[in-house]
């Protein structure tokens, strides 16, 4: 990996970024210490947990609505799911959505169809909540309720610390709606502080994984579960700070088409986790290197991935559901090494503005 | 585009792949003959239309039900979501399917977890429908009902009639579910017969898009609406058919990161349609141009995007919900022709296999 001759400017060149990924153990005890707030919310949702919970978002914040799925279906038995914005902002679609829960999900809290479909929800009967991390967005203006991230200016355009403030939130909306919120609200903060573990370990540990993706031009990112999620942010961060054409799958679509075009120039990243999903995690990742692809495995079961040439260990997480809080924390390094590796800015990557008014 | 010099084996190549792609007309035409029975079944759904419909299936099927939740949603204001199955099958999350219908999409109806899944959700008590290419499946066993996708055997491992055959069963279905099935019938057999015109255009227009994507590694397919499952199902083709890392976007992702990673080594497909989306597919086209990726727009909106340096027009659909069984065509043909010119065989990429076993 060559690093470019450092100059003021490559000194400061994702400083932001880097900076973001450390707060994000703060940024999980800031959450947890909101935890009245988001039981009250929970309380509104258990009234309605007859219907499903629509999320709707953009981008990282979107990858966030994956794992709300996984917390609301396993924790509270509640269906949750990524609804379709552009149908009923664009397309007019007239759904019924009376009695039924909305999460719109986003940082800055003014992505303008997210805020018009929210206007239409609650026009419409939906109770609608804002999980941003500007109270003051409109977002948060046109909501019933509004769940406040709290995790401080984020600078860097990549979303680091309000993609795991969004987890965190989802978890504990999950699990007050289970009444289990006391359970997740200690097991946030005991996630917090493995994650600042986690964070000072020595980053000489990701120097082999950024020395495998530095020449590769595109790549696939495979986790199942909770961590599809994981697998989702990672890819996105890959590909808007690193250029690399990252995407994510589940374990099983591997199988259905996208193996084809597998070979030694298409590595491939395998989230792992201690569940019932890690006999598929396996398989897949199996295929994967028969296909001809180097293969990287991070998690608490990354040596259960025979077919890894790489690993980052992580600990595992008493609560699994909070595992994903870790699970993204290295995905999130390497992006800022490789992209540091390749002279390019996660704090301002090219073409993005950090408020995404994009229709 | 170099072509491999011609063998008996590369004159092969691709047969299947190439005239499963022309039978598509009279495919969406036997479909249209099973009226009936999908009228049938739209009755039952229409009983449970207070709850949403939720669909489970894994590669072309996902991009099929990726589709079908602007069926539901446009013509018949019927929540349908892609539901996790991973939940269910993997995680034994006890969710409440009482009352709901369940649609699972599997060519060869031997998917194990959809299987899986369907079972569950039956004993559950929910209305359980297998949308499979084989009615003598386990799929097909174990559901309530049986919608035929009647393609005929598809041999060519990447999926392109059984696609088409299932977009024009839930378009049907949803118009059934609106007591609008004799509109959606006719039009289904009048898009037959455009794409059989379609079909027989000379082939010497693609040329010019295929030589643009023979140096490609990378790129992405954009599309909204009805037209983000032709975004999906292109890229998922010309991944698995061409090993061309396609991924596939809502044009406003693109401006949630993606836009970011795009340079000139990075083609963008745009996938039109002259509906409410397309103000947003121009813009996303021209933030893809700013970037410097070249541009291809295809579909009946394809001279709006001025960004495009080469584009595919396509006639419009009198019912504009019927668009896509038009629109995936360009793209499948050129998925053939690419493979040809890379010396690939879409009939039989490698490691996959016509029944995805794979857990």
């Amino acid at each position: 990996v060559s690093t470019p001759t450092p100059t003021d400017d490559s000194a400061r060149r994702g400083e932001h970024f880097l900076r973001e990924i450390r707060q994000q153990p703060d940024v999980l005890a800031a959450l947890a210490a909101n935890d009245d707030r988001i039981a009250a919310i929970a309380t509104e949702i258990r009234h309605r947990s007859e219907r499903p919970v629509r999320m709707i978002a953009h981008g990282s914040s979107d990858n966030a609505a994956s794992y709300g799925v996984y917390a609301f279906g396993l924790l509270a038995g509640v269906t949750a799911f990524r609804d379709s914005i552009s149908l009923s902002v664009y397309y007019g679609a007239e759904l019924d959505v009376r009695g039924s829960s909305v999460l719109a999900l986003s940082q800055s809290g003014r992505t303008p169809d997210v805020v018009d479909y929210l206007e239409r929800a609650r026009r419409r009967g939906a109770f609608t909540i804002a999980v941003t991390n500007d109270p003051g967005s409109p977002l948060a203006d046109c909501a019933d309720a509004v769940l406040p991230l709290g995790a401080g200016t984020e600078q860097a355009i990549a979303a680091t610390k309000t993609y795991s403030a969004q987890l965190a939130a989802l978890a504990l909306l999950a699990a007050h709606t289970a009444n289990d919120g006391a359970r997740y609200h200690d097991g946030l903060h005991a996630q917090a502080a493995t994650l600042a573990e986690l964070l000072a370990r020595p980053r000489a540990e990701l120097t082999p994984v950024i020395e495998e993706l530095a020449p590769a031009s595109r790549m696939l990112v495979l986790g199942r579960g909770p961590e599809y999620a994981t697998a989702r942010e990672l890819a996105l961060k890959l590909l808007e700070t690193c250029r690399l054409a990252a995407d994510a799958l589940t374990a099983t679509d591997l199988a259905h088409g996208p193996v084809a075009a597998l070979d030694t120039e298409f590595p491939v990243w395998v989230i792992t986790a201690n569940d019932a999903s890690l006999p598929i995690v396996v398989e897949a990742a199996q295929r994967a290197h028969r296909a001809g692809a180097r293969v990287i495995a991070t998690g608490p079961a990354s040596d259960a991935i025979d077919a890894a040439s790489l690993r980052i260990p992580l600990p595992e997480s008493p609560l699994p559901l909070l595992a994903p809080l870790l699970s993204i924390a290295p995905g999130q390094l390497v992006a800022s090494g490789l992209a540091a590796a390749k002279g390019l800015d996660p704090d301002s990557p090219g073409q993005l503005a950090k408020v995404t008014l994009a229709r």
